[in-house]
């Protein structure tokens, strides 16, 4: 990986769609691309490998987009492959640039040193959010009360093992909207949902909810959708009919409970 | 004011030195600067008041370069008043962009809208947090584990009111640094030290250590110098002699703690 590393690399902005959005919602996705930008070469990865879950959430985006139309919000995403930076992963974590994804070896992430981990830092992780940080500040200032969430898709077979669940509502610090958001699911939706699951804040998956949102104390949660339930466009977007009016119900119940508290 | 308010503003990037040190602090000073750009006039307020502490944290600069060398720390310092942006302080919150402070009304803050407000948070605090939040996750990617100290003082009388503590040292989430720094500085210097003084995180001044340390779980704390023990060049200097052992020490005794632990 020798000769890959010496290309010139980055950095690689932040995509943020509908930036002047009237809703409160500030959608984030940081696996929305399987994008290994030349630098990189293809990581000694097959093409299977590049397109598979370990690469990126597939529909994340997709179901994102939908969420940003009907709730008339900002969304934020990366551009570049998990596997060369996962932006909601700190530097110093393994996960940031990992080695191993589930069962697959990462060739080009084997022998990483401080001085390529700090090239990946500044070409990916600190673009993605330095954009993120000016979009939710600047809509802090503007009075808009922003609410982060950040949209992420999971594989409904890991580890050989299949997974039941079918929407997982993790929240940081504060579970207020995470609560809400589980409770309105059961409801209204026909989702198998859970509170911290696939996964929670103790496997270091909050990173961005934590760098942006609890500092301000903002509304926040994490949304993970089993991946073969958006697996089309149609489907995403009939997921994004599903889930807006859960975030919309689930914002709501929290500004009554607010006032009359 | 709406004259200056047209007056195109910047962006102001926060001022970076000694970006290649060895050491693993990274000092940081918000309140460096009683500089008011040409954007906002003299804010309305006499020489007097562009002098005194409410527009900037007299002598931090001076000590905060004593440590820096003494240290082979990072010193990121912003280039701006508090009056016009506060870098320690949230877009949302009063003192960010303070209507009055202390017994001071400030003219050119008393009718700021949502406009203005996100035109200060593009223009100063955003690149002050961005330089910031790249220089620690730089070094977090280098594996150099930094330690974050803001360095601030305080007027020695406070709404007519003397103020007999020293030096003041305030944590956010995680207490370790500040409790060792004021027991090392209690057994080896005479200054009148106390936790947690004159304010503390809830009064809302741990907003960079929120920002960049505690997502990291940064080792971090808050120094508070009174004023008037470092109001003059040799003084900075001679109190940096006095602290720079303190947290070397402080930070020593933290290291043989976790390996003891």
């Amino acid at each position: 990986m020798t000769a890959a590393q010496e290309t010139p690399a980055g950095p690689f902005p932040a995509h943020v769609e509908n930036a002047g959005a009237g809703g409160r919602v500030v959608l984030v996705c940081e696996h929305a691309s399987n994008t290994i930008p030349a630098a990189w070469g293809d990581l000694g990865l097959t093409e299977a490998q590049r397109h598979a879950h370990i690469a990126w959430d597939p529909g994340a985006l997709g179901l994102a987009r939908g969420l940003m139309r009907r709730l008339d919000a900002v969304l934020v995403h990366a551009p570049v492959s998990r596997l060369v930076y996962d932006c909601n992963r700190a530097p110093d974590m393994a996960g940031a640039m990992p080695a191993r994804s589930e069962v697959h070896d990462i060739p080009g992430n084997q022998s990483i040193g401080p001085a390529e981990r700090h090239r990946r830092t500044q070409a990916i992780y600190l673009p993605f959010h330095d954009a993120l940080h000016g979009c939710i500040a600047g809509r802090i200032a503007l009075g808009l009360a922003p609410v982060m969430v950040t949209i992420h898709s999971f594989t409904p077979v890991y580890f050989d093992q299949p997974r039941a669940v079918e929407f997982g509502v993790i929240h940081d610090h504060d579970p207020t909207l995470a609560r809400a958001v589980v409770e309105v699911a059961r409801e209204r939706t026909g989702l198998r949902t859970e509170l911290n699951a696939p996964y929670s804040a103790a496997d270091d998956v909050t990173h961005s909810l934590r760098l942006h949102a609890t500092p301000y104390a903002l509304q926040n949660v994490m949304l993970e959708i089993r991946n073969d339930l958006i697996a089309t466009p149609a489907a995403e977007e009939a997921m994004a009919e599903i889930l807006a009016p859960v975030l919309t119900e689930a914002l709501a119940r929290i500004s009554l409970r607010v006032k009359a508290g």
